[in-house]
């Protein structure tokens, strides 16, 4: 989350997750942890994430709260036919704008044949609001849209990624943040003052401490993050030292909670 | 999220769950989904969840917000030893209190023998805010705390769920939601007329539908939510019947996405 030195800001988005089945625990979000890595390809921080309710009043709240305090805001789910996907109309409210059909949505709605009462359902995901721009869906369904620096897409993951490898051309980021990764079989306790130590030198750099417990022991993995990958490689050998002097192995591999 | 007739208002949680680790993409999260379903059945419903990075404004600004908004507040993350972990810390400035050494979280961390320089560290896992209480951690390591409305868990899943289990005397809930699901080869579209009005017929109930793609096809799976067993099963008779009028077959089996 730091400001590199070079006059490169950083450029934040805030992910708007629609959906009751992720608020009751009958669906785990994945989408959270896909975008947060594409948008960082593309200079783009993922500052925070909500997870609401298919409520109209919090959607409209949520939205305008989030445009106006993030660079980007990504929304996923409530674009489909049904009774229950009202982001269109929550974000058109929040825009204070109208739906309308949009052509190109509607043609590639009616390519597949249905029933013209299914037809009349399917139609309700090719209204955008007015000023708004169409994300394409690589899978040859209905699109997203984005208006302003809003972007509705789809909560189905695998649409969801289809849609978010277009989002290239449409995104103005920064410079990628990139990690560094170490891990010990240590408690955090043993490490914490260096850690801490460490930490205060390398203002620049994110030191993230993730403790983890297998079957063959605990430890911890310890994460950087940062622009500078100079800075970064520096930092992992400081504190690839720090266990040695331990007497403890350190090892590459960061997975793991 | 709608109220039952019988005088039994809706109890709302929301989760602040805290770390970088989650934002940048690198851990998925589980405790939300598990949060949500135990809540559920101390009569709790998960109305929102935010996701937030490891700085002290955000935190403090994020509980200050939440607890005033809902009944409940859970964090999880950043209740570890090292200085990446400052939940204690936010919540105490939130709350305009200072932090003290528990007596009896710093008889269970002494518990462990380790240096004495280690042990400086881990202490800082016994601070609590003034007037807050601990929260068990049955794994036998350090506890979490309450105070007020918030309650503040460790991120460790095996650790959250232990702590969670201990919650239900601390919890006053409402009446558990219930939820019936049916699932069916079935496109939105074709029935999302259907829905919209058995939904309307049963304003108390409510309806979500999801879609699905699995190898053997794509289809739908109605999840039906509500307080009112009665009713919940009367309206999954209806939707089943309605999916049989289409001449398909329903399942009960309501997994996948």
């Amino acid at each position: 989350m730091n400001n590199t030195a070079n006059n490169n800001p950083v450029v934040r988005a805030c992910m708007i997750i629609i959906g009751n089945e992720i608020l009751s625990g009958r669906t785990q979000d994945s989408n959270l942890s896909y975008l947060a890595r594409e948008l960082n390809e593309l200079g783009v921080v993922m500052a925070e994430a909500r997870v609401i309710p298919d409520i109209e009043q919090v959607i409209v709240d949520t939205i305008n709260e989030c445009r106006a305090q993030f660079d980007y805001v990504f929304t996923t789910g409530g674009i489909g036919p049904t009774h229950d996907d009202i982001t269109a109309d929550c974000i058109a409210l929040a825009f204070g704008v109208e739906l309308y059909l949009h052509p190109q949505a509607e043609e590639i709605i009616r390519r597949r044949q249905v029933p013209e009462n299914v037809m009349t359902s399917r139609l309700r995901m090719a209204r955008v609001p007015v000023g708004g721009e169409l994300i394409d869906n690589p899978t040859g369904g209905p699109p997203g849209f984005s208006i302003g620096n809003v972007f509705a897409m789809a909560g189905v993951p695998m649409v969801m990624q289809a849609m978010t490898s277009t989002l290239g051309s449409k995104i103005n980021g920064g410079k990628p943040v990139r990690s560094r990764s170490i891990g010990a079989y240590l408690s955090e306790g043993q490490i914490a003052q260096s850690l801490s130590d460490i930490q205060n030198r390398y203002p620049d750099i994110e030191l993230g401490s993730y403790p983890f417990y297998r079957d063959d022991g605990f430890g911890v993995n310890l994460v950087m993050r940062g622009t500078e990958v100079e800075q970064l490689d520096i930092m992992k050998t400081e504190i690839a030292a720090m266990i040695t002097d331990l007497g403890v192995e350190s090892f590459e591999d960061a997975e793991g909670n």
